[in-house]
């Protein structure tokens, strides 16, 4: 077999530059997510699957609660395609926990061949440009690509307890509880959400910034080069796109990357967005510069762009989920926030 | 373009199960390791690329000398195959270190796009795995992996601070300090150290073991269902390989692995070989149940088994790097210790 594989060698299919475009066509079958409290009463009321009481889940910790999200998003998926657990050929799956606890506790039951991933909050964009690499390549047919964040166990991670009641600068976001869950699939359908035309993957940018409490301009830097180099390697123009919709840079991060842009000649004013500031009502749900979290863009995602893609009201967007690579000891050690983005194109296969 | 490629759909090269063959050949092209001053004194003394007077190889913290020991590693792998940073379409990395901090400071430098991957000590073979994925797909022609751990900064994220003297049962594994990077190619070449024949991806496997001073047995299921995947996708048996290689199971670890592929009828005492068994001497140096760590499996690989498979002395291997997916949160919440494993076939191109 090996033989007869090797003879039928992939016919290459990058672009040059950091992007490719997939060999054969790879489609976003079906996706679901789950979210908490807070992101119900926000903007996406009525478009989330699925939401609870209250922030645990029916856990017992934080981390459980949101391993609860994984392995709730991953099974409403499933469901929604009518697709089982054994159809998937692997596993895409990462989170902001040390050693990406929610992931492996969250999603082990499934018994999917595993590959974890940390990207920070750009992870939502990195398994799924894996899924399509996997896909494309004649390695799978049907993989499912899963994150999340929790507010609670964010902040213990990385920051307070939340009895210290530490207070935050508005430039502070504020970690989105949800996570998300996409299956992506070869097989055309009229039915699939969407088609992925296009992956760029990131390079780590770092300017230096050190203020964790300012993450939106830490990771500004690296989806600005992000942007610039999808545009580059896929000869488009802003206009190609009907939105460029980053991540989680939240009000004072949007404002550092179109002014970053603007330095390179690149204006995407018209057609920018990001998912933490539509994620939330940042003026009445005190979340200081907007959501982050990689449960931000994966929920907005399932919950609001697919649905725009869906209806053929906007045709190609660039998706760009944002991450700031920071640990508590990196930050305890006076070490910078290098930024890092991952991109993906997605089309509209409404007519 | 992308109408143009998605016309050339890619041939599916998947076996059924959890494995794949490359649908082109993929080779490791070179190979680097550097390790510490207890790994260069051990059996792979001269065998190692890089060493050091002390463990902080001139870094202030532990964590910016893991670190180091990737960037270096990286360095040493590209000026061996005399190629530059930017020749590579990717860099997949990781470490054990909470959000991967080894990896995003050791590696951002190179400007590669990055792919952050969390396998546990697996690390080195999902890393691998995915790489083979891009190359074979036609995504890329080049690409390097690394991986790297070191003992002080793995005891201080998971354990105690290393001046608290804490002592170990017998069972107890030692981190190695140390980091290899493989930069994969598509390009075919006598000088190329070994071929890369086959995938196999591991599912995440739980007996429920708690004791994270006992790892080995935490992972041992995890390779068990991982070698006898890979043996019922390939049809094959044990004896088609001349050694199945695993990556940190130690010495306790090594009998609860054959014990278990026994009660599956799989008889791999002649082939099995364990890289946290070979690394150190077990008898002189001090490491308990033998070495562990994402960089005791990537060291061995580049400093021994390359070097095997290069002499043709073996001619098929299958590595198989295992992780225990703990962190120090899930064991103060008395969360068991699931393990997960990552396999990689790779063929002599010696004739």
């Amino acid at each position: 077999m090996a033989e007869q594989n090797k003879k039928a060698a992939a016919k290459s299919i990058a672009t040059g530059g950091q992007s490719y475009t997939p060999g054969r066509p790879v489609y976003i079958r079906q996706s679901a997510c789950i979210a908490g409290t807070k992101e119900s009463k926000g903007p996406f009321s009525g478009l989330i699957d699925m939401t609870a009481e209250d922030d645990l889940f029916g856990a017992k910790t934080w981390e459980e609660a949101e391993s609860t999200l994984q392995k709730e998003a991953v099974t409403l998926a499933l469901g929604k395609a009518g697709m089982q657990a054994e159809e998937m050929r692997y596993l895409f799956a990462g989170d902001l926990l040390g050693q990406s606890m929610a992931s492996s506790f969250g999603v082990a039951s499934f018994g999917i061949p595993y590959m974890g991933v940390y990207g920070a909050c750009s992870t939502c964009g990195e398994t799924i440009g894996l899924g399509t690499m996997a896909i494309s390549g004649g390695m799978a047919e049907d993989v499912v690509c899963v994150t999340s964040s929790h507010f609670a166990s964010a902040e213990k991670e990385f920051r307070y307890p939340l009895a210290y009641g530490n207070q935050r600068p508005p430039s502070a976001t504020w970690t989105v509880t949800g996570a998300a869950a996409f299956i992506l699939t070869s097989v055309a359908s009229k039915r699939n959400r969407a088609e992925i035309t296009g992956v760029t993957s990131g390079k780590i940018v770092d300017y230096g910034v050190k203020d964790s409490l300012n993450m939106g301009v830490c990771m500004a830097p690296a989806a600005c080069d992000l942007i610039a180099a999808n545009l580059r390697d896929f000869k488009r123009k802003p206009e190609d796109y009907d939105k460029i919709i980053t991540g989680d840079l939240g009000l004072v991060g949007q404002r550092a990357l179109l002014d970053l842009l603007k330095e390179k000649n690149i204006d995407i004013e018209a057609q920018h967005m990001d998912c933490g500031i539509e994620i939330y009502d940042c003026n009445t749900q005190d979340v200081g510069s907007g959501g982050s979290g990689c449960g931000c863009s994966a929920v907005t995602l399932s919950a609001y762009i697919l649905k725009m893609l869906e209806e053929g009201v906007w045709k190609r967007v660039l998706f760009v989920p944002t991450g700031a690579l920071l640990s508590k000891t990196s930050f305890n050690e006076g070490m910078s926030v290098p930024g890092v983005a991952h991109g993906v194109v997605l089309e509209s296969i409404s007519s």
